[in-house]
């Protein structure tokens, strides 16, 4: 997707929200679980649901993977559902060699088209440089994650006082343009977003760690939108898990469309 | 697999040669490539061929994942081909945050019973634990490895002078065991193996890079080898596209024979 298409959805949509879509067997409602389609049931409806209140889909391909074969069947097949008014982001994680990192650029841009996957940067160059090669498709590289393991390493502080994050999101943009790089940044670290925004002021950033994790939107919105927007909030367990009952679909909508006006308010302030 | 089980197949087969299965159906031999099975019987006779020969096999998942599904199906059956008597790696290089971390564990450990997954540091702590957790599995963390790309991050020096993967090598030995934990160290540096051996006098290492990446066998082994050997030395391509005719089993074993004699020569030195 062209960054100018997923600017104008944000506009359209009044929102920039971003549903993960993390599809737990274990986790589905009664009537679901027992059924053995009840995966991809389950996301259709939340898709039907959702699809206008946010501009893109996460599935985090874990959930998918760990069902063995016919989870990834079950994961084309939520992808071909979405279509293409919505930018999908393989949640992946993947970093490898550089031939390595471009069979799994053709996994997630040819055998399965997302026009995003997330990346994990601890390789470098080589291990990023093959999914940037495809025209129209993101790299959505870990900066800095919003899980408390991110304090390991991510804060590292180099020899000239600068933060291996910090470095990460630099380094990176020697190799990518803000047309085909995003960076992933925790919404628990709101307290970094001004310094992200100084290291990476017109790149899209990705910020998963709202609700559950107990990020806030409204300060992430504050310190991290800027001139194009430039935000995809993520949100999963709140919306996708709202109900474990029949009605979870409801549920999931309401969850979605009071976020969606939490945004919009953002961006009427900032489109002032 | 046991420690212990590991180096008694090591010390029977004088041999700590790890054979990877990065299978690419565009590199496989002319009367394999038009054959629908050809991947899984082509693994199959690698399998035959280099068994006696190396103590475990590490196939690396882009290679199966980008065939979708039916690349699943393959894995899983090529897992079950190699049996109980070598060490079977997933080469997945995963990491996430401690909910999906978990599902990972299940999909290499459970739905693919995986000795040992290769993990990504970046994201810490919570991102390692979930593998730690299961009973004769191991974590094979990344900490220096084979590619250029190493040179982006892992290098970095923090404040104290520590490089960035020696922090990952001595953080990562809160969480795991010498019996639960292994390092990815690249063959292409090897000189600082002797630094890694400081750090981690008693982990086993998984070397990747001799061969068409140009680390030298003999260099890793004279500093890498520690009291219980310690090593898992990987070659993929030089064996398994040893030659891409009919008799490319033959080639691959001749090939695979010629690293176990050339490690038994460094075990009989080690062990006099």
């Amino acid at each position: 997707m062209l960054r100018n298409k997923l600017i104008q959805l944000i506009l359209q949509r009044h929102s920039y929200l971003c549903v993960g879509l993390d599809t737990d067997v274990q986790k589905l409602p009664l009537h679901l679980r027992e059924n053995k389609n009840g995966i991809l049931l389950f996301n259709k409806a939340i898709i039907d649901a959702t699809r206008d209140y946010c501009v893109s889909y996460k599935p985090n391909i874990a959930f998918y993977e760990s069902l063995g074969s016919k989870g990834w069947d079950i994961l084309g097949e939520t992808l071909e559902y979405i279509g293409a008014e919505h930018f999908t982001i393989a949640d992946a994680k993947r970093g490898d060699i550089g031939n390595t990192a471009s069979m799994y650029a053709r996994t997630f841009f040819e055998t399965y088209s997302f026009d995003g996957i997330t990346v994990a940067p601890y390789m470098g160059e080589d291990s990023v440089m093959p999914f940037l090669e495809y025209d129209n498709k993101w790299v959505i590289l870990l900066a800095l994650t919003s899980n408390r393991g991110a304090f390991d390493f991510q804060f590292t502080k180099n020899i000239q006082d600068e933060m291996l994050f910090e470095t990460v999101i630099q380094k990176a943009q020697q190799w990518g343009t803000i047309n085909n790089l995003m960076y992933v940044i925790g919404a628990t670290k709101a307290q970094y977003i001004e310094r992200v925004r100084e290291l990476a002021p017109s790149h899209f950033l990705l910020i998963p760690g709202i609700g559950v994790q107990g990020g806030s939107l409204h300060d992430i919105s504050l310190l991290g939108m800027n001139h194009d927007i430039g935000l995809l909030v993520n949100n999963t367990r709140e919306i996708i898990y709202a109900s474990n009952g029949e009605d979870f679909a409801i549920h999931a909508q309401k969850k979605a469309k009071g976020i969606q006006e939490e945004m919009s308010k953002y961006l009427q302030v900032r489109l002032l």
